[in-house]
């Protein structure tokens, strides 16, 4: 059965792969909208990046819309220096897309497309949740109408502070409203989207795909790899938001935890942190599918596969 | 000149009284709207009181728009035990009012007329900052053209917690966005409401202007007078709200002072309250001109004569 | 019935003059011991200074004991603004005290002197509470043998932050300690010791006492009304810590409300405020009698009196 | 060298085998004191099982002093679902020792033995750091005078809540003191205890040796490991606090990263935890040396060869 999606991004090295697996041939996924949000960068360089892997792939049909660019209630906090100046550097890309956004607020379309839908849109953010939030403030009716959130955000560790991942620092109390919502969320943290690591051996693997949007994907690796290497000393890039993707098209790459998380947005040294209760020492009822596990070889069959689905374009 | 103002609120007696003053004959402000929050009850309940408000004085030609029906961040919080279960009794009210809210969200509808005016629209928000902070958040650009925010709530005391006033404590959050939005603010805090009371002798002078409008009002002062003696001990209903509008209609009612003010997010035992530097020990630039003193018989005599202003309505 | 007090202080003007109220001869305190702790300067400084007070006064027999150097959990702050380099600037006092501190440590000595007496012993802090809350958590068994704690700090507004007052700003943990404790306390914070301002005609009519100790007095008081005046504005100084020892000898000069007090240590604008539950709005049991009103003219005449007992003192 | 260390413990089952590790006649340190604290239990508690714990094992000249029997400021809290109803479950102990402590307070015997020594003493807390923060606020001319602060304490992920390790939780604001106090900190966390387990065949090796204590050690174990499983699943129980010991007889056991560690007191959720900045993100010094592996051969050969050297004694 086809699983309707919207994808809610600040592309991002790892967002572009993430609509790419959802996009490819052997995806079951129907993508209903695309909306973008501040974050990896400032929002409209994210809906141009979005719209230009848009173009890349030939992904003409689904509305492209931007959302907001600021968080909730703190300051606005961009990640340059890991996704460069444009938010996507690497690819030689055209300065302008040919797609264009749609003129409604992303927020207005989450909203517009979860009330007229069936009960069976999954949400896939993988950037700041500030969009999400926003959406069910602004229409709480949606709440009960969202079937999933599966989205990339939060760990037991931090990258941007050492307790905080970068998506939910930057907009904590948005992941505050989106964590205590009640909609069932499936959480791909740092724990385990740094097991998706591009290994060199990977990159070389996925060289030899013969397509344009194979090409594509290694060149967002290539310059990806460098500042995590950099910033991180990681020895190969972690794709974190393509795991959402993975595990809507297959959930046995992964392995998931029923746990209570928590989002802190008072604590001085710990703000942003997602508090997961592995241990189950709080006693609250679980509201997280917190995945601890990836089957690495699983995970990159999966891209490999949906890299080689896309036909060679004539340039 | 006229000025050009949408009332946010959350009706609520001293709202009603706010909206009664603003619509007389002998304002000069021009309501381009009316919008509505979840506030002293649910915010349907509030739309339901506004529009029967506006039944009342004849106010047909102002669009009337629901707003968001809960806090950014925080779990929803009302104030039956002040405002009774309809959020307005006292006064014998139609079940069901004639004129109806318009279909669009008040959110959207405060962003599209700030965007469409010339930068002279006066947000005057007397209910709790969720819209104004919404539609600051969804759209940014509409900070540099609002012209000012003239707001009921806070204090340099509470009412709700001994920290913190009603409106503000119920989003903080929200309260937190408007105050370091750069808007120009004037705030009508509790220090000064608690000086616009409603006395016996006061009550008793406007039970003599005979006209519908001012039966109405007599009817819910006598309600709120009720109120505000069991739970707080006053010997009169404070018109909170009442405020915001006279100082647009009359500056000179009120002494005001230039001040840095703070709202609290993360206190344990002050969540909500407003933080002002009165005696400027902070260092920051002051942000809000914070009303200190109310002429009492100025404010007073305003009222009296936008209530004379109403003609007697046939019944 | 002679009480039995610890006066634990920094002086500090207004500490200084609280010494000499106690120690007066119509004063029917037994002063079991004086401490010191940091505060309004560094605490050797204090300790010089209580050691200069008592030759001055002629209180031989009374031990001082040096307390902590430091707060609970906090960085160390001074306001040498106020009370100038020495802590006691204004009279000429000589550089060296003729009376010495004893050896213990200030927290031992309440300690024993709290652990060895019949449940009858009232502490006296005027300064920040660090000495008596590490005096409680050191030996928990003398909270329940303390008669009462009557404290100079807090407020519903505050002096060094908007929201704090500088003896709970100091060390709020501290506050925390003593507040939580279960001792009966007597609070007389800014929202009383503004009431007892020594204004012109004030300090002219002690001027024309006749002896050492009240000439003394009088430049402490020529001195604070100049900081007061240039760093707060104020006509005349409050002479805030001779509150406390004014109501041990006579309880009538003030109105009390019986309150609950919590001080919050959390907050990002309100660390350090003594949030005062006026309103009963908690719902929680009151804690300390909270000193809301001053007889001017009472609090005066019990000065004048006690500074005309004391004898003129051969130069 | 002969090193000279003050053990600081709440005993516990692995306090025990820590004082019995360094009590052992390969131990090359020489323990100038033993004192207590709140912890695991009532700090009477441990006072009475750290004096069972030295008869057992002959240490009759090392001074016991008890300490403190709550946090500074936090409500106390104990763990007696670990550590059973005396504290030290399991073994068949004499209910009165025959050891006493000494009549002087745990904090001042701390204080007392740093500032009579050559720079030269060790601290090597154990449980919360109640007692080390307080000797450090009493008399902060200690500071500088400690040589190190071995300690056993925090995580990088909790015990106590999914944050939290026990021993900061149980009194963060402690924590906090001695972290930014400026001592050199080697931290134990559960990061690196967590790697100290005694296995179904650790606990089988160490039953072969033949004299008293090693045959309480196996017993302690034993009951440790049934509270291990039930609470927290775990096959074996991690001998969190003797790999401070350990490391002070066999640094190379160990390896560490020296980092920032700053100890969360304001958080909502991650109240007590240690923020740990591996990655380097704060841009702030180091102040721990953060032990992250252990030598788990090395480390049970240690532990071994101490049991051994233990004499066999006369029932």
């Amino acid at each position: 059965m086809t699983k309707k999606v919207i994808l809610d991004c600040d592309p991002g090295h790892d967002d572009a792969i993430s609509i790419i697996l959802a996009a490819s041939n052997i995806s079951d996924l129907k993508i209903e909208a695309i909306t973008t949000v501040a974050g990896n960068v400032e929002v409209e360089k994210n809906t141009q990046n979005t719209l230009k892997v848009c173009d890349m792939i030939g992904l003409t049909d689904v509305p492209v819309a931007q959302g907001v660019e600021r968080p909730l209630v703190k300051e606005r906090e961009i990640a340059e220096e890991i996704h460069g100046d444009t938010g996507l550097d690497g690819p030689d890309l055209p300065e302008i897309p040919t797609k264009q956004a749609i003129d409604q607020h992303g927020v207005d379309l989450i909203i517009e497309k979860v009330l007229n839908a069936g009960d069976d849109i999954t949400l896939v953010p993988t950037g700041p949740l500030t969009n999400i939030a926003l959406a069910m403030i602004k229409e709480p009716k949606i709440i009960p109408k969202i079937k999933e959130i599966v989205l990339m955000g939060g760990g037991t560790f931090g990258n941007w502070t050492p307790a905080a991942e970068f998506n939910i620092y930057v907009d904590a109390e948005a992941a505050n409203v989106v964590f205590n919502s009640g909609v069932p969320i499936s959480m791909f943290a740092l724990d385990v989207t740094h097991q998706a690591i591009a290994t060199d051996e990977i990159i070389e693997q996925l060289s030899n795909i013969d397509n344009a949007t194979a090409h594509f994907v290694v060149e967002l690796l290539v310059f990806f790899k460098k500042t995590y290497k950099e910033v991180f000393g990681f020895s190969g890039p972690p794709i974190h938001d393509a795991c959402t993707v993975a595990y809507l098209l297959d959930p046995s790459i992964f392995k998931c935890q029923h746990v209570r998380v928590d989002v802190e947005t008072k604590g001085e040294f710990s703000y942003g942190m997602t508090v997961v209760d592995k241990l189950k020492t709080t006693g609250k009822d679980p509201n997280v599918h917190f995945a601890y596990e990836l089957n690495f070889d699983k995970f990159w069959d999966l891209m490999t596969k949906a890299l080689q689905s896309y036909q060679t374009q004539p340039n």
